[in-house]
């Protein structure tokens, strides 16, 4: 076989791959699903945390007619859909920055719990709830995310976070044994998020899952927005991508979820 | 056919395409190049543009012993690695929360001009530079990026700019004729990127390249990172995904390709 022979099949084969990778995207097979609140007043913000600011510098017709507008923004780094960085409750724990994007664009495994919270600011997910998973072998990398259906809560603060007038939280959250479990038996587990402000129950004191989770080279991500979505337990590839703040300890997250289309499966 | 049986058969396909897409990270047949600065000291910022400031809050051991940081930062929106959406340059455009992710995650076209542009910043992009690619099908939506070779400058701020004692601007960019060729004649274009801090020529006082691109509602990408990946000029998928600034005319960008590995393309 030739040289050019080669290189010709080589190409063939490279561009051949590079179709159907790119060909998945427009068969109408898959969607994408924004998992991502907005960044504006609404905003969720930690008690005593930078809130997100927007502020508008310029919003004007310039001289020779033309529109130009441009803003500024401050925040706090884990506010809103955001990403814990490990070395947010990990001195040695890498920084936003150092993260390798082979652990941002992961599968998915969604852990749906909507039934049995039921709008209980106290439920802690136990792993108990997880025996249908014992059997389970993530051989991949992957991405958990646990969903409370506390999304229908966002746009009233005070309740999301369960605010008391004695200063509490209340929402909930994961287990220490949980986080435990997932990070002992489940290797291949890269992050864990969350529909709520923490992977910690609201009235969480010791941050143990944050310890455990970050202490073991997880990211988190806190805020996840399910919105309305149907997700299926598995078949979701996550898009995990934010800001890339150098030093980080956390930052805004754009997280999106590809997901095969919902179709009906029964036709009776 | 029982309704049980096309249950079955829906969901097997269902899994099936889920496998096939998901197999297609680990088949190492691909590898994600990360496209973005990071935000530090370092990133670039216009002038008179708010830069961005990075703010250490706390980093230290809690009462218990836990280690504890975290942050907060501040940016004008066209700061760094960042998108523009219509709304900078068109009163009518939409603004960064409203574009839709599967404009978002498109393939990609590569512009190599560095032999071209031979570190001159005063190269702009013409149309004769891309006779190439006149008979060029974009049949699907996809985003354009153009590689002047300008991020071996990019840690040296004045150096990038081109900035000079009379305030002026001097680093290559597009011609207007060339962004009125991509609206008019490439329709499934929808966005265009570049390696400098803006899609005009440095030296432009009217931002033409903006109020055509941006008016025609196609998003920009500027200060792309290409660091030294080599990339084809075609076969690579983009993710492009801002923070989700609401209302923002911009927004820092975190930008992903997903390429076919370079495999050597000869033997001898």
């Amino acid at each position: 076989m030739s040289t050019f022979t080669v290189v010709v099949l080589l190409s063939s084969l490279l561009l051949a791959n590079a179709n159907d990778f790119n060909s998945f995207i427009f068969s109408g097979e898959y969607e994408f699903l924004d998992l991502t609140y907005p960044f504006d007043n609404f905003t969720i913000y930690w008690p005593e945390v930078q809130r997100f600011i927007f502020t508008k510098k310029l919003e004007t017709n310039l001289d020779d007619g033309a529109w130009y507008a441009t803003n500024d923004y401050a925040s706090g780094e884990h506010v809103g859909t955001h990403l814990d960085a490990p070395f947010h409750f990990a001195e040695h724990g890498i920084k936003v920055g150092d993260i390798p994007v082979d652990k941002l664009i992961v599968p998915l495994i969604i852990i749906d719990m909507r039934s049995k919270v039921n709008d209980d600011p106290n439920f802690v997910l136990e792993k108990h709830h997880l025996d249908h998973m014992l059997n389970d072998n993530f051989g991949k990398p992957c991405a958990v995310l646990v969903r409370f259906g506390w999304g229908k809560f966002y746009h009233d603060r005070e309740q999301y976070l369960g605010l008391k007038s004695d200063g509490s939280l209340n929402f909930p959250g994961i287990s220490a044994e949980v986080a435990k479990w997932i990070v002992e038996s489940y290797k291949n587990v890269v992050a864990v998020g969350v529909d709520v402000a923490s992977l910690d129950p609201g009235s969480s004191k010791d941050y143990m899952v944050h310890q455990i989770l970050l202490g073991a080279g997880l990211y988190q991500m806190e805020n996840v927005n399910f919105g309305n979505h149907t997700l299926p337990d598995s078949g979701c590839l996550g898009i995990a991508l934010p800001m890339k703040i150098a030093a980080g300890t956390g930052a805004p997250l754009r997280l999106v979820a590809m997901c095969p289309k919902q179709v009906p499966t029964s036709f009776d």
